[in-house]
């Protein structure tokens, strides 16, 4: 059987996983809590996971060949450094080199939302493509592309980057909401799960009216997307009005998205879009009138398949060297 | 020498080049105007033009193997049919099977602006890089896109229809321009030469008050986009509000493909663009605030270099079959 390794990196959890390579079937998947999150002591963790889902696999991780490695962060192309992955608190981090040596074997670095996008490319639910987008909406928002039957990273390895594609400017009248990132209107300031949550707890406490208070236990402090979706079942005027807000913003993106690349396949994925349907009823009612006909015409929007195993799934298949 | 032929099939105008194909170099180009769009007549003509080229060049088309044909219009992938040409009239003509009959040899058919970005790769602007967007604005506004190093065409063959992602909703208290396609609130609808001169002179026509009005000899029906430049340069307040819109809004279009492709090199070309420097500044002060940091880094907006004849050019060095 061939079998592959893969590592999905986030910002909370390392984990590992032992894929057979021709049904993508999951063989054996150990994952570590990351508390020290200095590259040294990932490493060590990472390590760590790898032998244990190798060993647990009946096998050693000698014998699968080279790693991948998708990471909550931008990699600089083939050289295995993350340039940035702001929920590990890295920048310019050599972690595959740093992995190679430790593991003694070769690690090859990506995106987290590229792994995933090709795990559902070639698992999952965009198999039969070779033009895809998997879009993402957890705590933050990303994207992975597969574009011409390939992974498409850019000239420095960061492209896929839709969260921070900006859907606001000061000249639209209401001031842009501020980015994690620093920067202004990006998309994930809008969408992603934190920002979100930040933002209604905000609303809410300045004395905005929504039953979203009565329904999240343990106080604002607690809430998230899926009190809202709950809350815009109910009809309630302020989920409502959100609802609407962010649908229009993600679906215009997603539009222009397929306009510009003509993928045959849009995936959604991540737990802000898995928890929230009206949220993504809404998006995909704008993406069919937003839309250019002619690409709208080739091309279907579909839940992602394989969910949080995609990314470990896509890193243990990548091709390339 | 190795040499290729190359056509470029506009609304208006067919033209025919002998490259050559080490140096991009033009050996011998003809034009014919187009009276007769009826895709028989358009391939006589177009027959004429690739005969007297290569005639021209000194040497026979059945010499120069493989033709390529840019046409304003979108292909269907590798098929040569042409499904929408709007300055044609043209719908799903198999133009490519056509024209490879009359000439007795193969033609590949593909968009005139990936044919463009093409050209600028190898002979132009884009030399030296992989991943490449040229966006054009003339009458219309279209991109053709070099990602990882090959044509990106999409799942459908029409990839790189900037000109039709939406900048403006119904949502957006203002209301959205029609565009020549027939949806709302495209790119095109707002910069393209076309529409941006119907809106000039129905602006104008209401009464607005501008000294384009005085600019243009022979009456508002010549109005254009020199006329706005030049009014702009000279700080007509209309003038002024009009680029400081229409920079923004293809400004934010770039910074946002940027953002998302992460090209090593963006190419502006077209004749509103090279026309036009002060609404390239504006724009490119909007790429700069909104792209992000990371990918803005990594990018140089650069004129196009070949110009006119980059889809020429690009058609007859065209890769693959």
């Amino acid at each position: 059987m061939d079998r592959g390794l893969g590592i999905d990196l986030g910002g909370t959890n390392v984990r590992a996983a032992v894929v057979d390579r021709s049904t993508g079937a999951l063989m054996a998947v150990q994952r570590e809590p990351l508390v020290d999150r200095s590259p040294e002591a990932v490493t060590a963790v990472t390590v760590g996971v790898v032998r244990a889902a190798a060993k647990a696999a009946g096998t050693d991780p000698s014998a699968l060949g080279r790693v991948g490695c998708g990471v909550a962060g931008q990699c600089l192309g083939d050289t295995g450094t993350v340039i940035n992955a702001p929920n590990l608190g890295w920048r310019d981090v050599p972690f595959g080199p740093m992995l190679a040596k430790a593991l003694g074997g070769a690690v090859r670095m990506v995106n987290d939302l590229s792994a995933a996008a090709w795990g559902e490319l070639q698992f999952g639910a965009a198999r039969g493509a070779s033009d895809v987008a998997l879009v993402f909406v957890g705590s933050g928002v990303g994207c992975g592309l597969i574009l011409g039957g390939q992974l498409h990273q850019g000239a420095g390895g960061i492209a896929g980057e839709l969260g921070h594609t900006k859907v606001q400017t000061e000249s639209g009248g209401v001031a842009p909401r501020r980015c994690g990132c620093g920067e202004l209107g990006c998309l994930e300031a809008y969408l992603g799960g934190v920002a979100l949550a930040g933002r209604v707890r905000e609303e809410l406490g300045r004395g905005a009216v929504s039953s979203i208070r009565d329904r999240v236990e343990g106080g604002l402090g607690r809430v998230g997307a899926a009190a809202v979706e709950a809350a815009y079942v109910q009809g309630d005027t302020y989920a409502v009005a959100l609802w609407e807000e962010l649908g229009e913003l993600l679906g215009m993106a997603i539009a222009n998205l397929i306009t510009l690349l003509n993928p045959a396949r849009v995936v959604l994925g991540g737990g802000v879009l898995s928890g929230c349907p009206s949220l993504v009823e809404i998006a995909t009612r704008w993406v069919q009138s937003a839309t250019s006909r002619s690409a709208l015409a080739q091309v279907t929007l579909v839940p992602s398949r394989l969910g949080d195993d995609a990314g470990v799934i896509g890193a243990a298949i990548l091709p390339g060297r």
